[in-house]
This record gives structure tokens, C-alpha cells and sequence, in this order.
């Protein structure tokens, strides 16, 4: 990373371009901010030199004093807050972990929220309100202007997670009659546009949504042509009750950068942009890769008691699935007593098949969250996983009966778990396709659960089948 | 899943709406390819029906063709695309697997080849060609048009996952002394537009970039403006080498829909677009996530023999940190003949600091990916994973330290898996977050090797600290 990182660098500002790109230079060569930025930033908060705070954070894209805010200290933040006043960008809470954006809204009053998101695009303003309380919520709503309020309320009634949530509800709309010329004039004259957009919708006398139309088209259009005739009927409109995730699905397959947001009435309430989506792919890979590793949606901003808990309630489950393996072996403890070789032996089949089942369960859950996996190729890859398990079963199986054979010179013991490892390999491809297709279709989420199943499938079977194989063998002995 | 899958059916295509959306409809419910639609089209391929097979076929979304080509079979595919002939859009080709791609285009002649990628966007032309062998590449690229030939050999002369390799090298470009409305007129005559645009970029006479101007920008501003007055100078630009996922983070970062790609001598050579990066994004997720599950690259449609050799060496070195792990125990043999309830319960202490180091490892590995962690802050989350190991630790100690003092009817045995399972909790919480960042430190992935050294360290610790202590404790007996 920090190789890449350097070219980056490199590139990205070239030598004639750094007059005009001083703001990109607050990140170092390893793509953190600079040590020397920071330490400038933080002497000027200590001195409240407003003048040379305003000169330098300003200019910041709202990512920049994202991450600036999360590079410095909690106070710190309090200060740069209050010393900038009406200078401090607002969009940039929306770059940060929710516990810092809580902590620097929850400092400031009301009224000043109110204020600051009355400036703010109408997705950015909803992403920072909604995880106020609700008194905190109805006080900066009733301070806002009649049409902001409306508009904030709207997406807030939408439940979380939606597209009627992410939505923006500025947008550009006319009706299908309009010409080319007419729609392009209207943008000239308008002042109250979208800062940014990338396709005009096109909506009947009820604002019921008829179609849309890119941009590059309209300017590639002469003026007298009409706004029906070049629109495109919107195929991929988003309901505003739909998942974002599967929202930001429908954005993918079809390379979309823009879509309508419409109610149960077909009204154009709101449009969804590709920037949000990437939010939501990045926000739903990460929670893949939190839950498969037993972290939950932890941040890194949370405090040791809130991860403390997050993480314990895991950790618990996976104690008692480690009882019951234990009990397990329990059962053998007069086979143990016989053979300490055993207890020596016996995690290498279980750490193999817990190895071997993660792998498989891995490539399932992931496939099922990019729906690479159905039912028409389910009995294919079930069939594949388990032919892959057996074959590296019977290859592990050689390599550990010959190893553990020639430990404790003893070539039954070294049949014994080379048979154990066939049988707990096979449980494990098994376990790890069938348990998260399972849980996937019972409506359970296979990241956050098929992990602790999975293992405890690969611990019971391997203990059982090592050491309850070995006690037969030792009593035919 | 399916739960919002259906949600997105019913709101995804209102009633209203279907007679216009019939390719939607190609989906059932659960997301997948409609069990009727598959059913007959491989009865349209069996009878070659291809009036059916081109009238169902040709309106699909290339990312639609793209998954009807994943559900059918081998056979089903090469007479699939060779009863549509011309028809055949080799864009869905982009859609599929790498395994399905070759085996795709291996079947068709080079001339053949040349002439469908001559209709492509430049960006989709490279990915196809870039996985086949040198040979059949220059056969291509000789069979097609000196211009298309040219473009097509710039991109793939840079490295593989570089801007370069991904750009479109389709763009607008237009001198800083154009109006606005020279500008819209040129758009409106010039036939050979890239087929989607959502900016237009600015060049000097030596094709060197001086600026871009957004769409939504020329359409609000008045035709006599100049290009140069409107433009805003990229502060953005990418450097062709530029490492893909580094670009993929500039898009991320400063929420672009496209920028511009310059050569060494920063002149304009193509276009970066958002739906290139967004498949960046996912597919660096992708890796993540499979290399944390020990499964490398390895995708759906990989044969059985490539599976198992993938998956192979993970398992072997697994293997070796396994046996070491048994090693340890070994070391103890004596103290478990003396007291087999340890081997009952050593798994327990093991598995708990397995687990609860994978945790802190998912984060670290996840925030170093996302560039949460650097040089600020990792001090601060030291110490904090520190302590979240300790706490639960504790916890956890006293929880186990119970169980098995009741279960065994042994206080002192409690005590001491309760001692054992306090020092393995801090230890897997050092290992989860240092092992990650030495490795990020020293150039290594992070989440390629975290895993196993971080459970092999929990294994070693938790088996020495529990039987030493219980060893300890037995000889003062």
C-alpha cells in the first residue's frame, strides 16, 4: 500500500500543477495527512488565529476537512468548530465517523444546525440529522424554511436504509413538450438548480415521472426538437421504499449515474446519485468483511466500552460452540488417558477443517451478496465445493498420516487421522456452502452468522471422527 | 436477501410500467434469471430458432446478457453467440467471468474477434483483449483500423490495473477560446461523439490538459461565454501509470463521475469513468474479503482442478502452523497424562483468542484498506485494542473460570484457565492489530497473511499459557 501510495503522489500532482493544487498537498507521501499540516493546524486552534485557520481550511474539499477533523484531537475539533463559525462546511459531517459527527453536532445549538443545513444539499442534511434524537430532530425542522422542511421531512419519514432516505430532492424537471431550446433556456435563466446533476427527468401535470434524458444528449440535440422525442422512458426508477442496497444493485448492472426516485403514486419525489451508491457499495462490502470477521458495525472512533460490547456478545457465542467441542472430547477422556498422542494430534483436524470451511464459506457469502449464486447453479457449486473438499482432504489426509506415522511411530495412528481428515475436510466444504445458503434463504444474513456454525461444524466432526476413530481402535487393540 | 429482493420486484417495475420494461422481467424473484425465460431460450437454441433467440436477446442490457450467459450451459453459450452472429453484443463479455470470457472468445476466429471490437467502446475492447495470448492479440489488433489499432495498443501498453489500462480513450476535448455556444453547436454536427459523456475536458494545441467543464455547467451558462471563463482547472487529473485502486480512491474521495487521464508529458490520453471505478471498488472489496477467507482470486466458475491448487497452499501453510501449535502441546504430554481434563478444555482457550484476534485483525485490515489507520492514530488504537482485549479477557476468564471449576469440580483448574485465558485475550488483541500493520509497514498485504500468523499465534500462546500454568501448578502440587 505505501508503494502505491507513493505513486500516487507522484502522479496525481504534477510538478507544474502544485500552485493550483495546494490543498491536495495536506496529505503526505504515505496518503495521510502531513504531520507538519497538522501540527500548524493544531498551533493556530491553540492561538484562535481565525485568519489563518479560515486561509487554510476553506479552501478544503469536504473529504479534506473530513479527514482533518478525524486527525486531530476531540477538542481540538470543538475549537476548529466554534473559531470558524458560518466558515465551517457542514458537508464535511458527512465524511466522518457517526461518533465524531455526533460529538461535534451534539456541541452546537439548534438553531445554528438549523442554519447550517438550510445551506446543505438535501441528502447531505438528512445523513447528519437523522442520527440526532427526535427532540433534537422536530426543534432544527421547525427552525428551517416551510420548502426545506418539507423536503428534509419527506426523506426522514422514508425508513433507513432506503433510497427515499439517501435520495437528493433537488433535481431538474419539465414536461415532455418543452423543446431542446426552451429546456436549455430555463437552465440558463433558473437560479435555483442543483449544484450538481447529470440527467433532466421529464414528469406529466401531477409530477407523475414519464421518462428522463442525459445531458450529453440534450447538447447533442438541435433546440426545436422535443424534450418527448429524445427522453428515454426511465426503465430503472428507484421506489423510494426500495433497500439501498438493492438500489445501488441496480446501479451497478446497468452503469447508471443518475436515477429517478419515485412514490407509491409514480411521482418523481427525489433523485439518487452515483455518489451515494458508491457510499453504499463500500458501506456493504465493509459490513461483509466486520460481520464474516465477528466485528459487527463497529467504527474505529468507538469508544473500549462500546466495542468492548460489540465484540463480547460474539466472543460468547463462540465460548459456548468451544464448550461443546469440548464436551465432545470429553466424551474420550478414558481414549485421552490411553493415548496422550491424541490430544497432541487432535487440533490439527479441527484447525484444518475450521481453515478448509472458511474458505468454501467465504466464496458463498460473497457470492451471495453479488448474486453470482442461484438456483440454477447452486447444485453445480455444491457438487464442485464438494469434490474441492475431498480432494484436498485425501491430499492432507497423505500428508499428516505420513507426518504424525513417523512422529510417533506409529503408522495406525497416522491411518487414523488421515481418515479423520478426509471425513472432517468433506464436513467442512459441506458446512461452508450449505450453511449460508440455508441462512440466506430462511432470510438470515450468511455474513454474520455462518462463520460460528461453520467452525462449530469442523470442531464437533473433527473431534468426534479423530478421536472417536482412535477409540475404536484402541479397544479392538 | 430475499426478503428485499422481493421488495425490489414489486417497486422496482410498477404495474403501469411493464409493458415497457419486458427485459426486466428476464429476473424472478429471488434476483436470479427466471427459470421459463432460461427454459426457453435453450429450447430456442436447441431448435436454432434464432428469429426467438434475437428478439429476446438483442433488447437485453449487456449486463443482462452478461448473467443469461452465466445461468446456461457451455454447449448452450457457443451456440448461443454463434446463431446470433452480428448480433452478439460483446459487451456483455465485460459481464462475465474470466473462465466464461475465453472460453467465449477462444471459439471464435481472430477476424471475427477484430470486427466486434471494433463496435466497442475502447475500454470494454481492452478488457477483452487483454486476457488473451500475445499471438492472438496482435492478430487482432492488426486485423482492425489504424486508428482503433493505435488507441487499443496505448491502452494495453500500460500495466495491467493502472488507469491507463481501464481509460476510454472516447472523449470531447474542445480549446479554451471556444464559446459555450461553438461549443454545443460542435456537439450537435460532430458524428463521432463517445456514445455517454458527462464532461467535457479542455486541451492546448499540443494536446497537453488545461481544464474541464461539467455538463450541467455548459447547459446554464450563456452561449457567448468562453470555454476558459467556465472551465475549472482538474485538480484531479490522473496520471495514466496511476495504480487503478488509487484512482478508484481519488473518485471515492472528491465524488467524481469522471476524470481525465494525462501521459507523462500531461497530455489528454482518455477518460476515467465512475462506472470503471465503481467495478474497482468492488472488486478490491472482493479481494479483501477473500483473501481474510484464504481463498485468493478464485472466482465461481473456476474448474475443480484450479480450486483445489488455489486453495492448496493456504491449507498447507495452515498445516505447518498447526502442527507447530501440536508442537507445543507436546512439550506437555507428561502434565496432560497426568490431568486429561486439559486436553479437554486447552481447545477452549485457543479458540477464544482465535476468535477474538480475528476480530481486531478485521478492523485493522479493513481500516488500512480504507486508509482509516495511519500514523495519528495508530498509537491510540493500540491501546485501545489493548484494553478491549484485556476487558474481555477478564470477563471471559471469569466466565470459563467458573464453568470449568464446576465442571471439573476443580477450583484451582478454574483459576487456571481463567490466568491462561487473560493472557491469550491480550495476546490475540497485540497480534490482531500488530501483525497487520508490520505487514502493511514492510509491503506485504495485510490481508493476505494476517490470518494465519494471527491464529497461529493464538494457538502457540493460549496451548503454553494454559498447560505451562497447569504444569506449573501440577509439579507444586
Amino acid at each position: 500500500m505505501t508503494e502505491s501510495a507513493d505513486r500516487e503522489n507522484e502522479t496525481a500532482k504534477p510538478a507544474q500543477q502544485q500552485e493550483t493544487s495546494d490543498q491536495n498537498e495536506i496529505y503526505g507521501e504515505d496518503g495521510s495527512i502531513r504531520q507538519d499540516y497538522l501540527a500548524a493546524i493544531g498551533a493556530a486552534i491553540a492561538d484562535r488565529d481565525v485568519l489563518f485557520l479560515r486561509d487554510q481550511v476553506i479552501p478544503l474539499h469536504e473529504s479534506e476537512l473530513g479527514d482533518l477533523l478525524e486527525a486531530i484531537s476531540g477538542s481540538q475539533r470543538q475549537a476548529l468548530v466554534a473559531l470558524l463559525g458560518d466558515d465551517f462546511d457542514f458537508s464535511a459531517l458527512t465524511e466522518v465517523d457517526e461518533a465524531i459527527r455526533l460529538e461535534i453536532v451534539g456541541a452546537l445549538p439548534n438553531a445554528k444546525i438549523a442554519e447550517a443545513l438550510g445551506d446543505l444539499d438535501s441528502d447531505d442534511a438528512v445523513y447528519i440529522l437523522e442520527d440526532l434524537d427526535e427532540a433534537d430532530q422536530r426543534e432544527i425542522l421547525a427552525a428551517l424554511p416551510f420548502t426545506e422542511r418539507v423536503r428534509l421531512r419527506r426523506s426522514l419519514d422514508y425508513p433507513e436504509d432506503t433510497a427515499g432516505r439517501r435520495m437528493q430532492t433537488e433535481f431538474v424537471a419539465v414536461p415532455p413538450f418543452w423543446t431542446v431550446g426552451q429546456t436549455i433556456d430555463y437552465m440558463r435563466e433558473e437560479e435555483d438548480l442543483p449544484d450538481h446533476f447529470s440527467q433532466i427527468f421529464v414528469i406529466d401535470p401531477t409530477f407523475k415521472l414519464v421518462g428522463g434524458v442525459d445531458l450529453d444528449r440534450i447538447l447533442r440535440t438541435k433546440r426545436q426538437a422535443r424534450i418527448e422525442d429524445v427522453m428515454e422512458e426511465t426503465r430503472y426508477r428507484i421506489d423510494a421504499e426500495m433497500d439501498q442496497e438493492e438500489a445501488a444493485q441496480l446501479f451497478e448492472q446497468y452503469d447508471l449515474l443518475s436515477a429517478a426516485v419515485v412514490d407509491e403514486n409514480e411521482r418523481l419525489v427525489g433523485v439518487l446519485t452515483i455518489d451515494d451508491v458508491v457510499d453504499v457499495i463500500h458501506a456493504e462490502a465493509d459490513e461483509d468483511i466486520k460481520r464474516l470477521g465477528g466485528v459487527g458495525d463497529e467504527e474505529l472512533s468507538d469508544n473500549i466500552i462500546s466495542t468492548v460490547r460489540s465484540r463480547f456478545s460474539w466472543l460468547l457465542i463462540n465460548l459456548a460452540t468451544a464448550i461443546l467441542a469440548s464436551w465432545v472430547i470429553s466424551l474420550f477422556d478414558a481414549t485421552i488417558e490411553q493415548m496422550v498422542a491424541l490430544a497432541v494430534l487432535m487440533p490439527i483436524v479441527a484447525s484444518m477443517g475450521g481453515n478448509a470451511g472458511t474458505q468454501t464459506m467465504t466464496v458463498t457469502v460473497r457470492a451471495l451478496a453479488t448474486r453470482d449464486i442461484d438456483i440454477y447453479n447452486a447444485g453445480r457449486v455444491i457438487r464442485r465445493e464438494a469434490a474441492v473438499g475431498l480432494i484436498n482432504g485425501v491430499l492432507f489426509a497423505a500428508i499428516i498420516g505420513v507426518v504424525a506415522g513417523l512422529w510417533f511411530a506409529n503408522s495406525s495412528l497416522g491411518g487414523i487421522i488421515a481418515a479423520a481428515m478426509v471425513v472432517n475436510m468433506l464436513a467442512a466444504a459441506l458446512a461452508g456452502i450449505l450453511l449460508p445458503l440455508l441462512l440466506d434463504k430462511i432470510g438470515a444474513d450468511p455474513a454474520i452468522a455462518s462463520a460460528v456454525f461453520v467452525t462449530t461444524v469442523t470442531d464437533v466432526v473433527g473431534f468426534f471422527a479423530f478421536l472417536g476413530l482412535a477409540g475404536w481402535w484402541l479397544a479392538l487393540a
